[in-house]
């Protein structure tokens, strides 16, 4: 299939970096940045462009990897341009289907081809385990996405809009609110002067057990334990940090009484 | 060096095998429950007792590894059977070595020996990968502490009192809490029918991402980006449950105010 990448971010690169290894052709990429747009281009050996305006028409997809909150105007823009009738999806996980509805009425096969992971610039993506969930609003489009994905990776999910927006939080709750536990934990060992290394390999083993049952079933410490006199001390060790207070109070709260 | 476990639980076990399997010998396991004691004292070719009246006093060390709360019961027992001058070292990353002091001030020769890991019954724990934290009241007794810990472990680190009461808050982020926000992710999206496996991935890699820079600089998602509009609606999703939305704020706020 032909191919216009629209965006030339973190989702863009490895996306098409691992839709060009397994043999589709991006055809094109956009970026409002013409200098990303062109290294990304030339690694894809694609064409490029820095104007909405000069979207091809050629492409069968337009994979509209953006910001979240732009991902609407480029939409109204593709609408404007007339491509009424070719599939278009994002790859966004915070946004509904629905946004092509809301902006661009007229755009007729939309879906989404969401990759669910955090990628990075510096790290390679392995697609053989990051997992594809995929929506259309035509059957047929749905199809077609699934087979695109199956190409990527073995894990394809069909995912509609609300169950979606769970899946996001939940990434949210297990991505962006377990890495700033890691950095309060690193910062507490930046006070007593301890090497944040000491507490790799807890890091690794908690992650490690969830092989061996639900986390709920591997959960250990104060909280868990009732163990009040523990968790007087953290709290008053937490003098002065209110905010980290607060953290530590509603996790131990949550842990005592969610089942 | 001989060796007198105190304790038949997942620390005395994991422990007990380690330092079998260096060479050290284990001469008596002590358990309240004496079956317990009896299957942890076979599997080390060890004695056991149940009576903490019967503990020999031929042994070089004794290894305190029993729930927090009993360790002072323990540490008044070993002193009333007149060991105060053995070497008697607990466990806990919780406990301050001045548990010893305040419970059984006869006792002489007192010390930690605390691995940093959560261990489980049925996981095989990795000592190569384990930070030993070591603290002893006399010098000498530091210094052999040492050379048993690096028997089991390279990293050893000497940690007193208050760097350890730090040590052990910042494992209950990273490791305790943390497990709870995959409990979290665990069960929303049970609400959304999506197997937890989705989440695998991100987790990962979450944790794959911390070789790379401090937590702080690998921060993503809806609070460092300050998207309002997303984390309005991930309140939104979280109606009707007031202590995921506490996590939630708790998180959010402190993500975007800590440096």
């Amino acid at each position: 299939m032909n191919i216009a990448l629209i965006g030339a971010g973190n989702v863009a690169t490895h996306l098409g970096r691992k839709l060009t290894e397994v043999g589709e052709e991006v055809v094109q990429v956009f970026s409002r940045n013409a200098q990303k747009a062109k290294q990304l281009a030339d690694e894809l050996k694609a064409g490029f462009t820095a104007d909405l305006g000069q979207i091809v028409d050629s492409a069968d997809i337009y994979i509209i990897a953006v910001n979240d909150d732009a991902i609407g105007s480029v939409a109204e823009r593709l609408e404007s341009n007339g491509l009424t009738n070719k599939l278009i999806v994002h790859t966004s996980g915070a946004t509904p289907m629905a946004v092509f509805y809301n902006t661009a009425p007229n755009l007729q096969k939309v879906g989404v081809f969401y990759p669910l992971q955090s990628f990075s610039k510096i790290r390679p993506a392995d697609f053989g385990k990051i997992p594809i969930c995929i929506d259309a609003r035509d059957l047929e489009d749905q199809q077609l996405l699934e087979k695109l994905a199956q190409k990527l990776s073995p894990h394809v999910y069909a995912v509609n809009d609300g169950k979606r927006a769970v899946l996001h939080l939940a990434a949210v709750f297990v991505n962006n609110f377990t890495n700033h536990l890691y950095q309060i934990g690193h910062n507490l060992l930046e006070t007593a002067d301890l090497p944040f290394e000491l507490l790799m390999p807890l890091i690794q083993e908690t992650v490690a057990k969830l092989n061996d049952g639900s986390p709920a079933a591997m959960q250990t410490g104060p909280a868990v334990r009732n163990d009040e006199a523990t968790i007087r001390r953290h709290i008053n060790l937490l003098e002065g940090e209110p905010q980290l207070q607060a953290i530590y109070r509603s996790l131990t709260n949550s842990i005592q009484t969610i089942p």
